[in-house]
């Protein structure tokens, strides 16, 4: 069976960039949990001894320590490079944007606010970069409650939030205030992953979406396949397989959800190859 | 009769104070027509003698010349005071603000957006402040041709813009662009007046609104007084008053359209008071 796997499927960018930070340093923890995935947790640890660590006390002298790809609030990484450990960033490329933002409007006197959950640690890290007025909102009506300081309104938003709300967000924003500056740091990977599996779905025979079958992109993923091809399977791993899916099939399209490693993706792959 | 006048009515702030500052200037020239209201600009003509200068070289050493509330463009006001003329400024501060920040954005190197009509006099003004990349729509649809230099934009709007048709345009540019800088330069007047005539009509017995009939600001002053009070009248003179309006009511509420002068208003108080 020939295989063809989605221009884009499973984790995004900064996942990617951090496993690979995370196997170049064998012996080292992750300041938290380095993703939000076990599994490949669990790999680091087996194949490369990579450790975790939860809280800032347990590090100790000449630990080299990664942090991890949601980053961390300022004030604990501050403490950590005074500990002399070695601090390996893993911070994702598009988090760290919105703590930098975050500082400079701080220090330009803009009231701050971060469209995103207040209990995630990335928004954690970003708001702690603030030096002045800062606000966390969920939602529209979370904006009910806030009196900002200045008129001068800059905005965040968490880069795993939806875009329409963010709008809704800012436009409330915008009728009540001078300037509002708008940073778009919501993170294109989830649409990209969608994207692709929409494109992929109309070229092939079959298609098989790699996923957890309670993860919510997963199944998302796998309707949108759905919509354009019927012998479209969500399976967890290669196991699930069941070769009468590709009889008188030619070509297999692949995806994966935003939390599936590499390989297992890789393993379903050569399993099709072999059919 | 009573008679109570709406909290705000008639010409804005702008307006208000540019024809302040011309009466204060007997025998000077305004740059362009000072406001949009020929009634006033020829009782300015009138009891002032405010002429009029139509193009700069007109302007002779020594005059005085007033700038009009939509303002001009920069380089009409540069040299217009290398002619030793003296200029006297009575640009709407309302419209200086989006000029500034036109030209800050520009240095700061924004794209440069403003939502508008190109030829209305304000736009040109606002406009030949950008010493960069400028572009102006009408419309959402009007984004489709453009190209943007940079990727952080920065917007303003024509003072009497709808709001509605500014957020689906910034809406867009957020959606594409790293960063959108908007500002809100829409200007309240028109919805203060409006405001204000729905609060009065509900507490009056009769609502005279004054203003032309061809007004669209004023038919909807009248439409909103009438939602309320059923004894609404739209006027465009003292002249068209008919006392039987008035019989077996006690307070006449009073509101006028955004290009009725204050002494036409003035002339129908004074009338209905004698009722």
């Amino acid at each position: 069976m020939k295989v063809k796997l989605a221009s884009s499927y499973g984790f995004c960018f900064g996942v990617k960039r951090a496993i690979k930070i995370a196997e170049s340093y064998e012996n080292s923890s992750t300041m938290g949990p380095l993703i939000h995935n076990q599994n490949e947790i669990n790999r680091l640890k087996n194949d490369y001894n990579v450790g975790l660590y939860n809280e800032l006390g347990d590090v100790k002298e000449n630990d080299t320590v990664i942090i991890r790809t949601h980053g961390i609030p300022k004030n604990d990484l501050k403490e950590l490079k005074q500990k002399d450990a070695k601090v390996i960033n893993a911070t994702c490329p598009f988090v760290t944007t919105p703590q930098q933002i975050v500082k400079k409007m701080s220090q330009e006197q803009y009231s701050i606010l971060i469209f995103g959950d207040e209990e995630h640690p990335e928004v954690k890290g970003v708001k702690s970069y603030a030096t002045d007025d800062v606000h966390v909102v969920q939602q529209l009506s979370d904006l009910n409650t806030i009196h900002f300081k200045y008129d001068k309104i800059a905005t965040v938003a968490q880069t795993t939030k939806k875009k329409e709300i963010y709008l809704d967000i800012v436009n409330h924003l915008i009728l009540k205030n001078k300037e509002v500056r708008v940073f778009n740091t919501i993170c294109d990977a989830t649409f990209e992953n969608q994207d692709a599996a929409r494109e992929l779905s109309k070229e092939v025979d079959i298609m098989i979406v790699i996923g957890g079958k309670n993860s919510s992109n997963t199944k998302q993923l796998h309707s949108i396949c759905l919509e354009n091809c019927a012998n479209s399977y969500l399976i967890e791993n290669k196991n699930e397989l069941d070769n009468n899916w590709f009889t008188n099939h030619e070509i297999c399209g692949i995806t994966a959800g935003a939390s599936t490693p590499d390989w297992i993706i890789q393993e379903v792959v050569d399993e099709i190859q072999k059919i």
